[in-house]
């Protein structure tokens, strides 16, 4: 029924109006309900796919495994990573092994980008994870796991201040891995995230081979 | 096999990472395989859904038909496109008699907007359509049917020139339909035909509502 338009129902409208204002107002109702069958058997296409596609992103993460700094590297070639990584945290970036971004169960809520690191001088972590998720009242909101630094050896403090600025720009020119970690400021428009989802963990060989793209033998086309 | 990574053969990795990356390389074609597929699928879907949708789109129009001044009244009710009437554009909206949003079959392709005129003081042409489609390039572009003013009815003459802010203010600001309606020169965000698509045609009847909704009786909630 048409509860979801009250203001039918107190409209001075002609009879005829009236009726046909009711009639579009049904009609939009199965319009919407279609629209959520839809998005309902889009979700099911992507969870079928994610899945379809775990195997190979567990073998990836096998081999990758085997080829020294492949993730430092790959992050540190990439052009809107790069810059992010202050001096101190490129070191320290020297001892992450592993990379990867999980989408929750019912995609639609959230996802977790996790970075898995050796043994290293700066914190106790052996992963650090920034997740993004919907919160219950269905507002966009992003956590980190607490980086326990060892002493003397907290990144943060040693680093410029983070930037005040605000949005993409913000984000953009942020320059420190760290302060984009720990920042929770406008999680619908974490653009770094969005880039290590959907771009560095998509296809981190490309980043990882770049250099050699570069200085290679310059055969014209 | 590996030809989109022409890279992979001039490195003088060992040639244990040589392998590896190689096999890496076979992974991401087997993800980017899977991603093409799910692309396809849920293209269906859309275009699944776009045909059960259709018949509620034609029953509807049948019955806007019915309403006077529909598509004027939610138009220039909608918070984000009232500003874009001018005055003279208002009036010729009275002689709007219908509104609709074509998506290409192949929806990834493009859509078209079209604006149904019964006979007016200001323009012979009957249907004014503004096109957005995939360039031979798989470049964003847009165009739309020339509008054949009737003599000293240009109302693109009489309006104030056409802002040169660029972007999304620009189009924001933008403060004539038929400059929108004429202007080509970012189609990729042109964020007027995107409310009109994905807002205006969705959901008209709230806007044709709207004002009766503010003046209503105050019941407290
Ligand atoms: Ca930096
Ligand atoms: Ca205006
Ligand atoms: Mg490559
Ligand atoms: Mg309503």
């Amino acid at each position: 029924d048409s509860t979801a338009h009250p203001e039918l129902e107190a409209r001075d409208f002609d009879a005829e109006t009236q009726k046909s204002l009711e009639e579009i107002d049904s009609c939009q109702n199965e319009i919407e309900a279609l629209n959520e069958q839809a998005s309902e058997e889009i979700l099911k296409v992507e969870q079928k796919f994610n899945q379809l596609r775990k195997p190979h992103f567990d073998k990836r993460a096998e081999i990758i495994n085997k080829v020294p700094n492949f993730w430092p590297t790959a992050f540190n070639n990439h052009p809107d990573l790069s810059s992010l990584l202050e001096e101190g945290e490129e070191d320290c970036f020297h001892h992450l092994i592993k990379l990867d971004v999980e989408e929750f169960e019912d995609i639609k809520s959230g996802y977790r980008i996790n970075f898995y690191f050796e043994e290293n001088p700066y914190f106790e972590n052996t992963v650090l994870t920034k997740e993004f998720q919907l919160g219950s009242l269905g507002v966009p909101t992003s956590l980190s796991i607490p980086i326990r630094w060892k002493e003397g050896m907290d990144l943060t403090q040693t680093n410029e201040p983070t930037c005040t600025r605000t949005g993409r720009k913000r984000q953009l020119d942020q320059r420190s891995f760290f302060a984009w970690y720990n920042d929770h400021i406008d999680p619908t428009s974490d653009t770094i995230a969005e880039i290590i989802k959907d771009d560095l963990w998509h296809n981190p060989l490309q980043y990882f081979l770049v250099p050699d793209v570069e200085v290679g033998n310059g055969v014209d086309d």
